[in-house]
């Protein structure tokens, strides 16, 4: 990314943001790298995360491709600045199966008021990486508004 | 839709199908209404499914668009064929909460090898349903390949 | 749509906005209805508008799709404000062929910052209209910046 | 790409078919470097391509970005195939300004069936090239279907 974050604990906040998602505990996945613009998130594969054939449900695959992106996205907002998931868009490549799913986010274009983020997601299995899907994804920037509850 | 599906038994195929979706049943998701070429299903809200703000998470509402949409194409395809999502973008419309969640699913085109169809979903919250998301969505039809496990 | 639009002028100001669309008028391009919360283009076929099959060309069809929706949601913004597409997604259903092309743009959800719309296009041929492809968009409202040229 | 192009003459092909696209002479686009999976379109921005802003039509955007990424499709499909495009979702990052428009598609996946392709779109000005658009795309093979007039 050309411009620094504008908040240096960008991790701490992804992290604390993170652990408030109670719907990435219920998948399992988990924060791996953080970085300026750029998010990876992991998700030991499970029988209970399945579709009809045995693989990864398209939805799950969904879920941390925007949560990569989305989290991508805020590490480079303000520190009092909340992010929303406006749209995104995904495509299922090859089928979700093997031992874990890496998704990564990356930011394309950070604006004031609109971001725009893709991700990546692969499946590990035995050794080797496969491109299952691929996101692009626009998020907004809600200035002034706190990451926590708001119900 | 202007033709009857080519499998009468297209619901309790429907049914099946769903049943073997183990990540259906761990966001406790539910099939409601299921005709030719349109397919309901119901989330209740509850905590472990929520983003930091408190609300649904957007990757679990896209989880039931997807599957809304895939069942109601799946209901018009024959009864060897197999279902797979190609790709969905979905917009999030509004904060996802209430009691609970219902995805209608709908086909738009349903074509030998492709099937374009659309997924609205909508907050039920004190006898008030808003509309939270929408959904358009390409599917595959996998001739000759089971519904059942291939992993 | 719920809310009557803030500018009873909309028509007008769609109108003026629409003749400065050098692009449109390049394509041959034309609006028709314009209502709250919905516009309508046509296009008569051309030969010069068509890919190699000999059909229009899906990035036209995609140009008018565009173009209903955006101004299908500055009908619904206030007088002061201009409007830009964030992203729209396309699926091309049957081959844009016949007489004339209409695409009908409508607004799903209209706030202050961002607005979301779709809009169906139908190729009329022989007194019959078939629905050639569908699009879901996201488009930003620039309160108190002009809708006249910028460059 | 990891596979060779199964057609050696994929170029020749490539600009056969661009040459029938009447829709890319009428804004003025022209092939650039045709490789196995990518290709890149450049078009000379013209006041005619504008819409009300002065910038080029974000239709015209998706109409290159559509084109880049099918051809680069259809650069790794067998010399009796022709391509269609599916669907595409193109987000608009930066005003489309300047003296030209550069398009560069490629492949992420290409299937039997079915690819996935990319385009990110740039605009030049004095020497300087930005990102204006990113799109990602799904396109069809159509085995043993001439790619010439079919209407």
């Amino acid at each position: 990314m050309p411009h620094p974050p504008p908040d240096p604990d960008f991790a701490a906040r992804v992290r604390a943001s993170f652990a408030r998602q109670a719907a990435m505990a219920l998948i399992g996945a988990a924060l791996d790298a953080i970085e300026p613009g750029s998010v990876t998130i992991e998700l030991p594969v499970r029988a209970d995360l399945t579709q009809q054939h045995g693989f990864v449900h398209g939805g799950i695959v969904g879920m941390i491709a925007d949560s990569a992106g989305g989290y991508a996205a805020f590490t480079l907002m303000p520190a009092d600045a909340s992010v929303l998931t406006v749209e995104y868009k995904i495509n299922l490549l090859a089928p979700a199966q093997g031992e874990r799913l890496i998704a990564h986010g990356r930011v394309l274009k950070s604006g004031r008021t609109l971001c725009v983020a893709r991700a990546d997601v692969y499946a590990r299995a035995a050794g080797r990486e496969t491109l299952i899907a691929t996101m692009q994804q626009t998020l907004i920037v809600m200035h002034g508004v706190s990451d926590g509850p708001r119900v």
